[in-house]
């Protein structure tokens, strides 16, 4: 295992006080790192709150500050946070209108922030699940949440930040995330830090097609292609799962799984676009980066939401968080 | 070699045309891919210019934009552009009051700079030479021109958008290249696509002490160290190369290479920061990601710049291009 560390018992709670330092003009770290929250509250707003396994940063720490989430419960490496934190991170945003959780479909973060909503009053919940590779998986049942989670955290937080109200937030974030779908490729593993190992072995001329954020088996195994097959096959995936609701504009975001760099991502990004625009898509915004991703694992994912006016205006908003700002 | 590509021969103009096509609301790509230049020029305003190899995305045409660069010339992987292409982006972004050339300390990015700011009137230099690592190297008489170049970039971009006149830009291109010194470690090789394998060959539990952006050799080979200690030997060089002037404001950025991920990125920081801080450094302003990147390399470098309140201001000024965007 090749990465910058001290000790694997310790990477989490350093990296967390490395992120809390660089961006202390925005964020703060809660007790026995239980959350990482902004530094300014707004009274009267529903408080949003995501988390989930560590290992996808800047996933969620990276993007709570002005317009995006209140809140973010970083559990163990690929481990679902403790409700404890959840109910910590609630205490401690919660600004008289009630919680949103934001909550990837796995099975640990589903219980988890489950039983913290349970142990609360004035908490809904949006579980993501834009994954169309596999329909359950390791830690899944039904679809997994990944990368779309992104976009559903910048659109429902910008809504939060303009005053919506927590009925009103949920259904948005129903309606985003209903409006998005994702699919990714493997081109190593990512090693855990713990574990010292990779997570799975891949041969030098393989793929792993629509693997997941955590290394888990996708669609199959297969032999490396040319950045358009992938593309083409994800597209095709994408499109045809959306079926008639894939016309006109869009959002298409381009995701690093941690390996990858800038260049190959905006390859990837060239590739999907003509394919998305060939059949009928508009791409009206885009985001190419690493910000959903499985530690450092080579590969990446593919995820389009299909755009209203309201969900345009909204991904415009400003926004100001430590992996995601415009506007301010 | 496990890369997203299409054919040796066009990963380079298909990444270009993707970056171009997702940001084109700032963005214009010249004649032939010679350049990448912001679309809405200035007038009267010093236009600054960069460029070299590419492969270290997103330096210097993610750099492109309000406040930072006015044009970008991306020469083949790790390869100079050439002069022609300095000309045409010159050329087209000359707003009337000359151009700066910022330029990174390698031998075929000076000469080809030196010709064409030779071919034209008007136009003044600055040479990059941040790396503490080594005096010579495999492409470089005295030091070359690492991470440190973006700070140039930002601060001097700030004046020029504020209309500075272009020998006072010259004159703090070259005080703000004077406040900053860098380091790298590589973990991994980088594989340059048209070669298809590893640059250099590196041992599972060996990193590379001081290695430059284009995989060349360092200070030397060493078994892989843990985080802290690998910051302070890097802290340790910068703060005995900047001796007395050490003391005080300053910038801390932790660049990584392209195949490391935040989590590492953060941790690394957070060593780097104690270090520092330990001996009189304040770190007021900070920077962590991946700018100026070694293709798919796993590693990073540290960057240190001693500021005074006119760079603070400045480094602090709006800016938008795609890959360094605040205030706007």
């Amino acid at each position: 295992m090749k990465k910058f560390l001290n000790s694997v018992d310790t990477v989490l709670t350093e990296s967390l006080d490395g992120f809390v330092a660089a961006h202390s003009d925005i964020l703060v770290l809660g007790d026995e790192h239980k959350f990482v929250r902004r530094r300014e509250l707004k009274l009267g707003k529903v408080a949003l709150i995501s988390g989930g396994g560590s290992g996808h940063e800047p996933l969620h720490g990276g993007l709570v500050g002005h317009g995006m989430l209140d809140a973010a419960c970083p559990g163990q490496v690929f481990t679902s946070p403790t409700p404890d934190q959840m109910l910590a991170a609630a205490q401690s945003v919660d600004a008289g209108a009630g919680c949103l959780f934001i909550v990837k479909n796995y099975e640990g973060d589903v219980m988890n922030f489950d039983m913290a909503a349970e142990m609360s009053e004035g908490v809904l919940q949006v579980v993501t699940n834009d994954d169309v590779a596999v329909e359950n998986s390791s830690y899944t049942t039904g679809r997994r949440g990944v990368a779309g989670t992104l976009v559903v955290e910048k659109i429902v937080g910008a809504a939060a930040e303009q005053g919506l109200a927590l009925p009103d937030l949920k259904a948005l974030g129903d309606r985003v995330n209903g409006a998005t779908r994702s699919m990714g490729v493997a081109l190593t593993s990512c090693t855990v830090p713990a574990a010292g190992r990779p997570t799975f072995e891949i041969g030098d001329s393989e793929m792993e097609f629509g693997v997941g954020i955590h290394g888990e088996p996708g669609r199959r195994r297969d032999a490396l292609k040319s950045a358009d097959a992938i593309a083409e096959e994800i597209c095709t995936a994408i499109l045809g799962d959306l079926g008639e609701r894939a016309k006109g504009p869009a959002l298409l975001f381009v995701n690093g799984f941690g390996g990858t760099p800038s260049m190959e991502l905006y390859l990837m990004y060239n590739s999907a676009r003509k394919i998305f625009e060939r059949s009928g898509v508009e791409v009206i915004r885009s985001l190419v980066g690493s910000y959903v991703t499985s530690l450092d694992m080579a590969g990446c994912s593919i995820t389009l939401t299909m755009l209203d006016d309201e969900m345009t205006a909204l991904w415009d908003a400003p926004v100001h968080t430590a992996a995601l700002r415009w506007g301010m």
